[in-house]
């Protein structure tokens, strides 16, 4: 299984991104794909994909961000108002659980990229209003002239293991009897690995040695984000949990690991989603 | 030999961010040290180390950014004014020829977070004035309280390989003779092993299979990079190179790569320098 947000059948065609002519041409082009959206949530038509509309059906004034082609077929989504955030609606949770995994990846970098025009309206150097240009990849201050590009906010998600057990935490929003990996994000001036291990002691309080690198996916809720799973070495299993960030953390054994996956009636503790990168994590864990 | 800015000896000390009292207390302790700097360039002690100066020494209209602790003495740096982007005085690079690896790493957090201010001072959702809060690690709007947080630009760099040889390139501005591994910014929607692949293709025009992560380490200038770097295997050694991002590309053998770090005097081309995260990769690569 390919980690969530990922395999995306869209080539970005970045060349067109800086010819307004050829971008100017993908607007014409009778073939051209409108991504269907409800607010910020994505629209799954009735064959079970993501519902597309024509040119026709878009309302001219709104923005149109290229998302790429697909067999020569230009694929965009309107930059649509919306609050984005952490927010996610219920319609969403139920629409990933539907689509395909091309369609999920897709919607995600679509989503991720109207969330950071939303957020970017104004230039952080000047406070000059900006405008949308290279083809939707990208915002022109108006005053200044500063450009401004969409980019991601690496967040490090990690297992740290110790005996051949996996250390694992929850928050109390999460539904009773959730665990995870532990997650946060990487911080101007550190590498993966020390993330990972900072990550780990400020939450757990556990010193780690090696880091090792799995998998990686993005995540489009909350801005975009790069979500970076690695295994780590513990030095101890002593825990002083930092009840800020945690309800609670434990070491799970990859026998209650496979069965929270499986979600065996007798699970120790329910797994994350198969669509976020901790599944992944831990799927790939238990069989390491 | 670790990836460069790397290991810094500085605790982050996340718990005195949030903090008001403790942050204070920390201004006010008689051991704090502050970074020394001329301009946005490191000043090199006379031991060969940063240069440190007291609070006295300090203007007292300058924010302060706390770094960390070390011996739980509090390291702070002044949040100076600066173009800072991507232009290195050769002071830099003179400087971080002679700094300690651990020096180096806490120069490359104060940078970043200082360029970071420094293009934050408005408010991308409403253009109002932004403040600095949470100790330096963050700014607040003054008009819609909106809180923004110091985060790192992710880019893959990596190596194509193919039947034992390695892909390099070169940019036109480089030094004569230079080449490196190729690199770009990670978009919005893609996972690490699919920004590798795309950025292969669009720059060399090579398709490539199963991406191999390596290791990573920040990038201070140009903002705050996260540097992840990668090895692909690739379909076939047949390149079509971008002219617009590349002036030449070439596959290197193992040995050639090893002249190449050694500086050896019949090297076929030149190595990146060994704080740049493309000298590490190389390293690695030829003992694969
Ligand atoms: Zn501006
Ligand atoms: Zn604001």
């Amino acid at each position: 299984m390919n980690p969530g947000f990922t395999g995306s059948p869209l080539d970005r065609a970045d060349r067109l991104r800086n010819d307004v002519e050829a971008f100017n041409a993908a607007l014409n082009d009778w073939r051209a794909r409108v991504l269907g959206l409800d607010g910020l949530d994505p629209v799954v038509a009735s064959e079970g994909g993501l519902k597309w509309i024509s040119m026709a059906e878009v309302d001219v004034s709104v923005d149109l961000i290229l998302l790429g082609l697909a067999n020569g077929k230009p694929h965009f989504v309107p930059l649509v108002e919306g609050a984005g955030g952490m927010a996610r609606s219920p319609a969403v949770w139920r629409a990933l659980s539907m689509l395909p995994a091309e369609d999920a990846a897709i919607y995600g970098t679509a989503r991720s990229l109207i969330d950071w025009h939303n957020n970017h309206k104004y230039c952080g150097r000047c406070g000059g209003s900006t405008k949308v240009f290279r083809a939707g990849w990208g915002r022109q201050c108006t005053a200044c002239d500063a450009e401004h590009f969409p980019r991601t906010d690496p967040v490090v998600i990690m297992i740290a293991e110790y005996e051949g057990k996996a250390l694992l935490g929850r928050q109390s929003a999460w539904p009773k009897g959730n665990y995870s990996a532990l997650a946060g994000f990487l911080e101007p001036g550190e590498s993966i690995e020390e993330a990972v291990r900072r990550e780990i002691m400020e939450e757990a309080g556990i010193s780690c040695g090696a880091v090792r690198y799995v998998t990686s996916q993005p995540w489009p809720f909350g801005g975009s984000q790069l979500m970076i799973a690695c295994v780590a070495d513990a030095d101890g299993d002593q825990l002083t949990i930092d009840y800020n960030e945690l309800e609670d953390a434990m070491w799970v054994t990859k026998d209650e690991a496979r069965a929270a996956l499986a979600d065996a009636p007798d699970k120790r503790f329910g797994a994350p989603p198969p669509f976020a990168i901790a599944h992944t994590l831990l799927r790939r864990w238990v069989e390491m």
